[in-house]
């Protein structure tokens, strides 16, 4: 049962008839395929578009809808050949590979005759994964939430283009928030404490919308404005703990018009369950 | 002209015939399809199977073929379904999208009815771009080559199960190479120069061999073995300058029997040309 905005907004259906049905033919494939139907929701609209990461749980929502005994996204990556408007969507999904542990799933989001999405994913059970942990990355160092800055804080008129901030709490690094008052860090480092509306727990699909929230990490390089994402892979390395999560944006490589954006999520047990990096363009100067 | 051995073991060439082509009428998709035959060559294996990165660099070939007005890889995901076998290949293409000054290109390796690999890449012209460098991230510290640890070095029973080591020059930082005296230094970084043999210069394609290369990172965790990749994405970020290469390969998150692997090549200009990441499962104890 939908409980949760979140939830109802990244929920698909089976779609009655399979636009990829006549490829079921090809030699030497595997013929499990299936289509879903979505309703990508206007409150996930910032500047231009509707956010990546939002898209990226609904696509992942119907993967874990066509290989239900894999439920959690291992590996996933999406390459966006077009910005999506908010309205009907169908998710196409072919299994490339199911066997043992894993599946492979080939998934495109569709708006009417145009592809916005082309996605490839692995799924398991991250439940059913050793639990050893050797983890020597380290966790982001955010000072307590009453002493970061919210992202209601943000001027209206930054509000009124990003409506996208009421579907969460943001809470920046005061050191990472520079941007916001025309004063970046020029660090290239973005992070945050952050949980859904309405305490929505986080789980391995929500993370796929986690990992693309932050403001691009070029605002703290004093480059504001739309950095379109030409791809992003988002490892999910662990079912996230109950609580708020660290999120953290850098980039060590602007060049060439472009910039990767690694992106880690903690979660409150201190454990990092996502790892993303995507590659972008620079946004016009 | 093929002049060099590396350049005739990615080779491709138009197929007859294309298993894909009964997809041809899919609605609202690019009928741009295409077949290749590949000949995988034995001289790239390595302990039970052949290279990831060759097989990488020859499916990005297919892709070239496929989209020849934009020549290079800016990003490309691979998931890797069953291991490939010296021999007889065809690699499958369909353009996904073809607009502007980039193009997104799914391709497939098979080899008869099992598909090897299934990948995505956007394609285009790195000399197209603008020359804007502004990384931040460190050239890898390597000592002179004449004070690094040939790969040619290793014991003839490496050799013999890793005929692979006779197509490339390997210069390993001597520091990264305890564990092949049994003694790892435990920081889970590998870093070496590298060339390919003869002196083939690198190109953004050859890029996509290098950055599968060294030994598994996890070679320096005292953790020997094979690590059999589940994905890894590599974005070419530069056309190389000619000369020697620097990778460095290391990971940060070790955990729930997998790791990320994440790979840098630098030219021999310090510029920072290829950056991968790859989610491999760890080798069994």
């Amino acid at each position: 049962m939908v409980t949760n905005e979140y939830d109802a907004h990244i929920a698909v259906t089976p779609a009655p008839g399979d636009p990829a049905g006549d490829r079921a033919g090809d030699p030497g494939r595997d013929a499990g395929r299936a289509t879903f139907a979505a309703e990508l929701d206007g409150g996930w609209i910032v500047g231009g578009g509707v956010n990546g990461g939002y898209l990226l749980a609904t696509l992942g929502n119907a993967i874990r809808a066509t290989v239900p005994d894999k439920p959690d996204p291992l590996s996933i990556s999406a390459y966006y050949l077009s910005a999506s408007v908010p309205g009907p969507a169908s998710v196409t999904t072919e299994i490339k590979r199911d066997g043992g542990s894993v599946a492979t799933v080939a998934a495109e989001l569709w708006q009417g005759d145009r592809a916005r999405i082309t996605a490839l994913a692995t799924y398991g059970d991250l439940s059913a994964l050793p639990d050893d942990v050797a983890t020597t990355a380290a966790e982001p160092d955010l000072p307590p939430r009453d002493r970061c800055v919210p992202n209601t804080m943000a001027p209206d008129d930054v509000r009124r283009i990003a409506p996208m901030m009421d579907r969460f709490e943001m809470l920046f690094h005061p050191e990472h928030v520079g941007w916001a008052v025309g004063q970046p860090s020029g660090n290239g480092v973005i992070s945050a404490w952050f949980r859904l509306k309405d305490g929505r727990e986080p789980d391995p699909i929500s993370l796929l919308t986690v990992v693309d929230l932050l403001p691009p990490v070029t605002f703290d390089l004093g480059r504001p404005g739309w950095a379109p994402t030409l791809e992003l892979t988002a490892h999910i390395r662990a079912r996230p703990a109950a609580g708020w999560l660290k999120v953290r944006h850098a980039t060590r490589n602007v060049a060439g018009g472009m910039f990767e954006e690694d992106c880690e999520v903690w979660d409150s047990a201190g454990r990092l369950v996502a790892q993303s990096r995507q590659l972008a363009r620079l946004p016009r100067e």
